[in-house]
């Protein structure tokens, strides 16, 4: 079923996943068109954005985002046109970042909307990750907190994702030496060839903790932590003094539905801490660092036009196949940023 | 047997430790005085400084401070005169914080000597606490790394020592919030009633977790983190988003000599850093922030001249007793900043 003129097709959340969301946690429904007010755009979803973090609001156990409710519709960031228009800032036929969720039309008063940076315009779908929140996450962690130097040692892992694929490319540009990880040989490949990354490991070879250290020859100065699981503990030992480690994800940790079942890890961390004086911060792109994103964009949308950062988009077709890529995605299974055409790119 | 005037005693490192150091880790030896060459002072040790992190020196596993060797003098922050002088900066009679050690006497070249600073020169015993390391401690982590906001809720375990005492009154002049947490009644009434807390709980109370909730009705904005331990977990659950943890000690972990027994927490804390977008930094001193101490003793001391933060000491007397003295510190006995008189104030 593809998108309609006069029919908004939407996917609720049906029910609360216990480790990995399956398609019985999702339900497609069909609804007439919402009415549009005075001051309204009715937006039509062209790309729908699909990230880790949606799992977390899937679930009602604290988390960094409110949950999202039962038969709520799925939220996410979308690019949409803006369809038609009772607002006087918005005219049809324009591009927005909105935040549509999963479905086909949605009803904005403007004030969660923004313009599709100048630098997307040829690439719509880069307004969710390059010139959108993955970049921005990528952006503010690495510089912000990572605080790289050149010359130091950037450890990515999921080094071809959406964000680390990008922090990775940053920290080239600094001056680092950049090490990826993985899932994968053509992942890694990836990463060294076209991204540029001085080396990149596969999380699944079990000399995973050997590589890594001999190719940190000097240590490692910053870790992009998005992943959690055992990469970490790898990454630990092989941290030098006065390290950073922005966290801004946990997807291995993700569809845990059980406790960890490892020896107790706290006092190794916190004497790592300790004694290495590490800078462990957690960041959420949207609470931290709103009154930066201008700047984000002028620098990303140079990077961007010069072609000295590029993305790997893994993109699919269907907002009915929202739910599989989903949790395909937090397998592993994609390979760059996802993203979902819900219509096609030309009115 | 006390100081001779030809004889230095000094108690070197015997064995290493296996959990709480005792007696038998320490020997008492007597030599003949050092030979002063040109260019060095002979120092008299008259304090000298007991501090938990001289356990991690003890252990040859890997620590923030490199090990002591056996048969070496235990090292230590001291107050010494100079008894005798052939360098040029240094006059006989003199005061200095210096480096000897558990010893009655050391030579030195000058280079890791600082002179007393002022505000000490009536209680020389605070060069090496109020004006000196552990003052600076509490200064640098709770101003650079906790930046606590007036208003705001700080937590400061171990909250009568050396390190937490400070901590809590600098809180105090900058309009936070201030719970200490302590080992019995009468060190929290003590950090209530002398150092002005707002309130001090006892770790040991088996309702410590649901207390420290009614106390911080707002969260916690800053926790002081210089013991580890269970106080961590009750803390954890309590920090407000953005909160900072400033981490100099895990004086509870410093004699376990087996791994926690407690299910995994790494996840967990990883969780919170994330959601709760949570700082926590490790940092020595010595090491992290030598380029800021005038600036630390210019304010501390006017801080301490205007009687506005005041010190506990736990005074005790004679080298010889250095490694009961010690061992009771690490188990929580002292009650202030411990110090040991070696030899009289007076010349």
């Amino acid at each position: 079923m593809s998108q309609q003129r006069d029919t908004n097709r939407r996917i609720v959340l049906a029910s609360r996943p216990h480790g990995a969301p399956t398609e019985a946690n999702f339900r497609l429904e069909s609804q007439h068109l919402p009415q549009l007010a005075e001051g309204q755009v009715l937006l039509r979803t062209v790309w729908l954005s699909l990230d880790p973090y949606m799992r977390g609001r899937m679930s009602d156990a604290p988390s960094y985002v409110p949950p999202i409710a039962i038969d709520a519709v799925m939220g996410a960031g979308t690019i949409a046109r803006v369809e038609k228009s009772r607002h006087a800032d918005f005219m049809e036929g324009e591009w927005v970042v909105s935040q549509n969720g999963w479905q086909d039309f949605a009803l904005s008063d403007g004030r969660d909307l923004q313009r599709l940076p100048e630098a997307a315009r040829q690439h719509p779908s880069w307004g969710l990750s390059l010139l959108g929140m993955t970049g921005f996450t990528a952006y503010m962690g690495l510089l912000d907190i990572g605080q790289p130097q050149a010359g130091e040692t950037v450890v990515v892992a999921a080094a071809t994702g959406a964000v680390g694929s990008v922090v990775g490319q940053i920290a080239r540009l600094k001056g680092c030496h950049v090490i990826g990880i993985a899932g994968g040989a053509e992942k890694c490949r990836f990463a060294e060839q076209m991204l540029g990354f001085d080396r990149c490991l596969d999380h699944r070879d079990p000399s995973l903790a050997e590589q890594l250290r001999s190719y940190c020859p000097d240590g490692i100065d910053v870790y992009f932590e998005n992943v959690g699981g055992k990469v970490f503990d790898v990454v630990l030992p092989l941290m030098n003094p006065r390290g950073r480690i922005p966290l801004c994800g946990l997807i291995a940790d993700y569809n845990a539905s059980a406790p960890s079942t490892l020896p107790d890890r706290l006092p190794q961390l916190q004497g790592a801490i300790l004694r290495k004086r590490l800078r462990v911060q957690g960041f959420i792109i949207t609470q931290d660092y709103p009154h930066r994103f201008d700047e984000f964009v002028r620098q990303m949308g140079q990077w961007v036009t010069e072609k000295r950062i590029v993305l790997r988009e893994d993109i699919y077709d269907g907002l009915d196949n929202a739910p599989e890529i989903f949790a395909g995605m937090l397998e592993g299974r994609n390979f760059g940023k996802v993203v979902v055409r819900v219509a096609p790119d030309q009115p």
